[in-house]
């Protein structure tokens, strides 16, 4: 007894076992801290140049990131992402996902994760987020309608039935985010604009303006001025002057170009892809091989007219205006051209791959992605010299995002 | 030996020993674990809605997101900080803060620690980010030049003595970025405009353009095209369109109103915070209680003025264009006048606090911050209610600046 219980005995015992627990424990710890460590290393960036690419068929996000031009995790679970469109929180941390499927999934960009989803309507076409990033709003053609959500819970605060002037139910397209917590939309149908104002999110105000025939996309300006719906039953655009009180939706550009001999449609425009570019708009002919150039501060008439390879589908201006690029519609799929808008002419036609279906610059515009659906691919240029600077793998790639819309209007 | 040695008894054994050891080791690598998450979740954040305030006296920044409008830490240790500026990285993780001392200093928002901090130059008075983030430039007073460093290191690629065709070394104002990794910058003394093409970053190339009498501040419009240096020595401003080949400076606005009686200059206005909205400049009269609204599409020539306060300081437009904020110079530093820019007429006047120093939107633009300097605050307005949302303590605060200037240009 007293031997064993000799402090200095004891204080041997305790080194010994001690000495295997610590090791074993600072082991187990380090191990522990090192996964950890990785684990957070990987979360804990910058996300200013962020982005996601979707690959339609398989139902995932790619994460990927503008910097290096890596992809950086991927994401399943996501539903039907034909046609699927993304905007992005104000922190630009989270990518909320319009599925086709009517499914709305918030995923987490740092841990790549699905953080909520819910299942909204039967067929989607798209959302938008508020000025404030609190409020997000989908667009639906299935029940036809606007939907209201929390921003961060997801959590349902108001249905819009888009209920036309007629009585029926309309498919809503063109939805954009506006200043003032207000979004804007178009009814297909029933020929309405529609301006929401969702200053109280369960009870939004909505100011109903008659737009024209069968509006079909709309756009917001980069400033939150002006909204234009490109009208598919009619030759012309409707444009509703936000500023003006109250707001009321006229007619421009009537007979620009589908009046006599319209040529058949392979694929409608996305308005949402026009642009503004030192101060004149930039929009795709519809059914014709041109992009029409139209000037807000006088009225919005056409001043110009740029002839291309084939009908446009994204109509996009560099952050800086001095270029514009433009993808088209089957059988020009492979060709992107681009145009200088100081001379207004093409300057490059590039022939990167089979469908091209979408673009996005990135934030300062020294860089264009685009997808190459049928070649499985995403591709990177360099805006100054076009030359291509990038190639990264995709299962079928449609729409490409960046955080940076997370700063802008209509994105 | 046989009984030691059974297997069961070794497994007993190793059971009583194991379950001291695994509990220690679970005890110590779950405080392991905590400390580490917790340390990583303050890291794991998206950087989209984050921001700094200058904490000019004390040589601190403060970091503060603007979801919440909250303080999230302080960083010590930045050395002389009046009159200091700030851009970011293009992933919107680091701050490059340029100190008076000349101090360049790297701020990590996430882990609020200094990664990185030269001082280059004696007498400071800013810098810029390149297009593509990979080059940052310091401006300096003395020794007079412009200094190039690698973003990621800060390690010195080149330094350019700015000395002009007179043969003497200049104070270097108004640097910017402009698309295509250049900068322009402004020779106060020797009256010129550098444009610098940093293409190749160990050997930049200058094209010098003479500008006019003491250009004292200068600033490139949003979409990288036009570059304004106010001149102190003569009535007008200097502007260069940058998408001429080759550039020149030429006179504008000539005789605009320092001409016949200049009142006293209280402060001279920053250049930097001159707004466009609307397609319009707005820009601040020096040593008059006016802002100058001139037409780009019409040779910049004056459109229309609007009667002030006092003498503007900073005149900056909200993201959207509908209002342009104004503050002033002593003795009307209380003061802060909002425009609206469709009927261009002043809609408000605020007295917010003493010494309103800066103001810096929202990337949206639904709120403005605002900075005290001398009654030792920074507040936050709605600016569609026009109503104070939020207040902040700060230590003598003096420029805020957000990091979606990162995704902008002249920011």
């Amino acid at each position: 007894m007293a031997d064993r219980s000799t402090p200095g005995r004891q204080a041997a015992g305790r080194g010994a076992t001690g000495k295997l627990i610590r090791g074993i424990a600072a082991a187990l710890g380090a191990m522990l801290a090192a996964t950890l460590l990785a684990a957070c290393a990987t979360a804990v960036r910058g996300t200013g140049d962020l982005g996601v690419v979707v690959e339609r068929a398989a139902g995932r996000l790619q994460i990927v990131e503008t910097t290096g031009m890596t992809r950086l995790a991927t994401v399943d679970g996501l539903g039907d992402l034909s046609h699927a469109s993304v905007v992005f929180s104000r922190d630009a941390r989270y990518a909320y996902v319009f599925g086709r499927d009517g499914g709305l999934t918030r995923v987490d960009l740092l841990t790549a994760r699905i953080t909520r989803r819910v299942l909204q309507a039967g067929n989607s076409i798209g959302g938008a987020i508020s000025q404030d990033g609190r409020l997000v709003a989908a667009q639906n053609y299935a029940p036809g309608g606007i939907r209201l959500f929390d921003a961060q819970t997801l959590e349902p605060l108001a249905d819009l039935p888009a209920i036309g002037n007629d009585g029926r139910r309309a498919k809503v397209v063109g939805l954009a985010d506006l200043p003032g917590r207000r979004f804007a939309a178009s009814l297909f149908e029933s020929g309405e604009i529609w301006i929401i104002d969702a200053s109280d999110p369960r009870h939004p105000q909505v100011t109903r303006l008659p737009a024209g025939s069968e509006p079909y996309d709309g756009l917001v300006t980069p400033d939150g001025r002006w909204y234009l719906a490109g009208l598919f039953g009619e030759d012309g655009l409707a444009l509703v002057d936000l500023w003006q009180t109250p707001p009321q939706a006229r007619r421009i550009l009537s007979g620009y170009g589908r009046g006599d001999t319209p040529l058949p449609v392979y694929k409608m425009p996305h308005l949402r892809g026009w642009a503004m570019a030192q101060g004149m708009a930039w929009l795709p002919a519809i059914g014709r091989h041109e992009v029409l150039v139209a000037d807000p501060a006088r009225g919005w008439q056409q001043t110009a007219r740029v002839a291309l390879a084939g009908q446009p589908v994204f109509v996009m201006a560099r952050p800086d205006g001095r270029q514009v690029w433009v993808n088209f519609a089957f059988p020009h799929n492979d060709t992107v051209q681009v145009i200088d808008t100081a001379t207004r002419e093409v300057v490059r036609t590039l022939r990167p791959c089979r469908g091209v279906l979408h673009m996005e610059f990135t934030p300062k515009g020294e860089a264009l992605w685009l997808s190459c659906r049928d070649d499985n691919r995403v591709e990177v240029y360099d805006t100054a010299s076009l030359a291509r600077i990038a190639t990264l793998p995709a299962d079928n790639p449609s729409g490409i995002f960046f955080t940076a819309r997370a700063q802008r209007f209509g994105m």
